[in-house]
């Protein structure tokens, strides 16, 4: 009774949609890259629930002027802010198409199912890894470090652990991490009861790199208090400068000490697609879990993440579970084993393995490794016209595709007043609606942050940016100046 | 360089494929309700990764005979498995226009952010929740459930567990379910680092509700042993048979006690939305935090949960990170706050709440909850049939939407082959392409179960399925008997 009572009608609408939203699509690099939501629509978009229906019609008007004018803006070519991908079209149908299907992929013996399988033996392949080996799509690299934990908790306690919980007879479980690694990995520490407190936070060297030596002591001091080291995040990629921390150093070194290699790879693992990136992450292959997005830097639409983990069979004793309501036939619906509920902490869930799959199909692993390696170029061509600005000196090197910079020190203003310049100066740019950047803080001083996680840029679109960015930190320097 | 290179070669491929999944939708009817993966196609599944372009209408073409045909069949008028929402062809342009946008709703200013508060609202609008109140979209109830726990056991341990853990100078922590529970809260509690040892399974009565008596002693026990009883869980709409626990009761029992008061309703809590059903549900508005799905009872397509939290202070105190890269600005993209990564352990996340507006939008509250007041309806009128049938006995009481059967003793089959006999006949059904039903255990004994949580199911459409299963169920009974 809620299908269409019209199916035409709601065909010729759809059809509508779909036009605008491909229209939207290709003439992206006409629009302001972000808009500001008008007050009037923060309004109209708090009203009470609707109690009565509305003509899909009507209801699609709405949204495309209180809603689809104030996307986020991270599909246009001059979208370079913190690390988002830019989505793709055949990416918007997938997702259609798996709406239509409606499919529920927490387990059970239909064509989602087998893939979601596919595609994470794909990245099974792509690191070498044995059949062995299991994985999960997920929100994002986020829910991926939390189950690479939970995974290694287990390896570490036992699975008496979900039983018993983190109680006092367990040994107090420390993880290391550089200062340059993701807040969601502490906040994975937090929501598995280890603590926060019980991560160690490593400095990073000149290069934001963690250092071996450095974690070693580390390990061996908290051993030597009775302490459990468990848990070491390399970083494929840090999330300020795009740093890689030494994969292989960290492999051996969690050899050596039987400790588990995680690496937070959320954009940078997906480089290892590109034989001439490859080389720099060389190490991620000897993790024993790997976390990373789909929605980033292979530009499938939001939200798809994905764990991999090198003993399957340690993810399964993490989470599976019974209930007389999930029993596994070995006929039927209820066959199919294993189950992805068996592999994560969700029962229901979508199909978000299709346009992962799509995306996979319709470019290739070649396409999406050149798309990376243009980015990459692009970041290091900016960063040498950097080099000998007047304007703007770089504050860290470029490893991938993230150009950190800041207003140069010759502008003759103290360092908080070249903070505050930065942060002003990247609000007014996005408030321009030419380009889109971030900033951030680079050992202790504010950044102006380009990440061209984007396979619309162009070289002039990065022109474009720098002249406007430019004008508007020359103006912000003379006012501050006074 | 991964958008179409002719777009409007693409934008013919997209209209057939939307034209398709319109048809797909339309005639369902007309199909089978779900047909096991061909080994031809699940060889097919797991071929290499691509690694040359393909045109997308040669992908969509693979799509279609290797993906399309194998959905999980929940979209079916006969589908009444496990708990399964039917979705909605609007559903799934919601989530091609998502798509399209491509927004990360982690946080930051725009549209996509104000759309999610707005459905947050409706729904605390409806509880009679205060405006301080909080709540974030999920993957669905397994994962709002653990978001519930997390966000108790800073309640009873305060902020200082994310830092420290659950070590061994904190209070032992204990929560409170009945035996009908979902195994998703005790999965929460293993993740938590609680441990399921410390989650009191309590027996439900013949009605399959928890007996706050009961309860009340339990709690008492623990405290009486030193132990911290801290989130106590009622079910509105169990898993099993859709029993209702006595929501009031325990919202009583829980204040008496000062113990956080969680519902589970994961489809149950939308029936809220019925006058005529809300009553079966009156307590639900006085808890602490409710998890429910929007990819159920309201068919928002996989996937969409969401939790509700009435002390939003305590929520934020529960998620909220900080790093650098993620600084709040008062003005740009980076302004906007609440972020909603400060509510969840998310940072990356997709625009599921477009899919929840449009639906709301279109249908309306009122057409919503008649549509499940019309599953109630057919449920009720099922268990009239088969009260008095000649094959087989109702073993439940129908609260809501699910129906609880099996063979009748009078086949004159022992209780181990009446389980098998059960099974089997319900593995046949799913098999003959005609309905599908599941199977669980009640009371110790395996049962079919009919769950309609489907707005397109007809009154025939029971007929028929019953025919069938009566006609299976004789024959392995026939069997059985040899």
């Amino acid at each position: 009774m809620l299908d269409p009572a019209d199916w035409e009608r709601f065909r010729a609408d759809a059809h509508r949609a779909l036009d605008d939203a491909i229209d939207y699509m290709r003439d992206v690099r006409e629009r302001r890259v972000w808009t500001p939501v008008p007050d009037a629509v923060k309004e109209r978009l708090s009203e009470a629930m609707p109690l009565d229906p509305a003509p899909f019609a009507d209801v699609y008007a709405e949204f495309t002027q209180t809603i689809l004018p104030y996307a986020t803006g991270n599909i246009h070519p001059r979208w370079w802010g913190w690390v988002h991908g830019s989505g793709t079209p055949s990416g918007a149908i997938a997702d259609m198409l798996a709406g239509a299907m409606n499919s529920n992929v927490g387990g059970r013996d239909h064509g989602a199912v087998y893939v979601e399988r596919e595609v994470i033996g794909w990245f099974h392949a792509l690191f070498g890894w044995p059949r062995s080996a299991s994985g999960l799509l997920a929100i994002g690299t986020s829910a991926a470090n939390l189950a690479a934990v939970l995974v290694a908790r287990t390896k570490a306690l036992g699975t008496a652990v979900r039983e018993h919980g983190l109680d006092p007879q367990n040994a107090r479980l420390t993880g290391y991490v550089s200062a340059a690694t993701h807040a969601c990995v502490r906040k994975a520490f937090e929501i598995a009861g280890i603590g926060s407190a019980n991560l160690r936070v490593l400095p990073v060297d000149s290069d934001h790199r963690i250092d071996p030596g450095e974690l070693s002591r580390a390990i061996a001091l908290d051993r030597a208090q009775g302490l459990r080291p468990f848990f070491i995040v390399g970083n494929a990629g840090t999330v300020d400068v795009g740093a890689i921390d030494p994969l292989d150093a960290l492999a051996d070194l969690a050899q050596r000490e039987q400790i588990w290699f995680h690496v937070d790879g959320a954009f940078g693992a997906t480089a290892y697609l590109s034989e001439r990136l490859r080389p720099k992450l060389y190490g991620i292959e000897r993790a024993d879990s790997i976390a990373f997005d789909f929605h980033k830097w292979l530009h499938v639409p939001y939200d798809a993440g994905c764990v991999l983990v090198r003993d399957g069979e340690m993810h399964r004793a993490t989470f599976a579970s019974e209930g007389p309501y999930i029993t596994r036939m070995t006929r039927g619906i209820a066959a199919g084993e294993p189950w992805f509920t068996d592999y994560g902490p969700d029962l229901s869930r979508g199909f978000r393995a299709l346009k992962v799959w799509f995306t996979l199909k319709e470019h290739g692993a070649r396409k999406l490794a050149s798309a990376i390696e243009i980015n990459c170029d692009q970041a290091q061509r900016l960063a040498a016209r950097l080099q000998n600005d007047p304007d703007f000196e770089l504050v860290a090197g470029v490893e991938l595709q993230i150009v950190c910079f800041r207003p140069h020190v010759a502008a003759g203003l103290d360092d908080a007043t070249l903070d505050r310049v930065t942060d002003e100066s990247v609000i007014r740019l996005q408030e321009s609606g030419v380009a889109v950047i971030s900033s951030t803080t680079i050992f202790g001083k504010r950044a102006m942050r380009v990440c061209i996680t984007n396979h619309r840029t162009e070289e002039r679109d990065l022109e474009v940016m720098l002249e406007e960015l430019r004008r508007i930190t020359r103006g912000a320097v003379a006012e501050a100046r006074g």
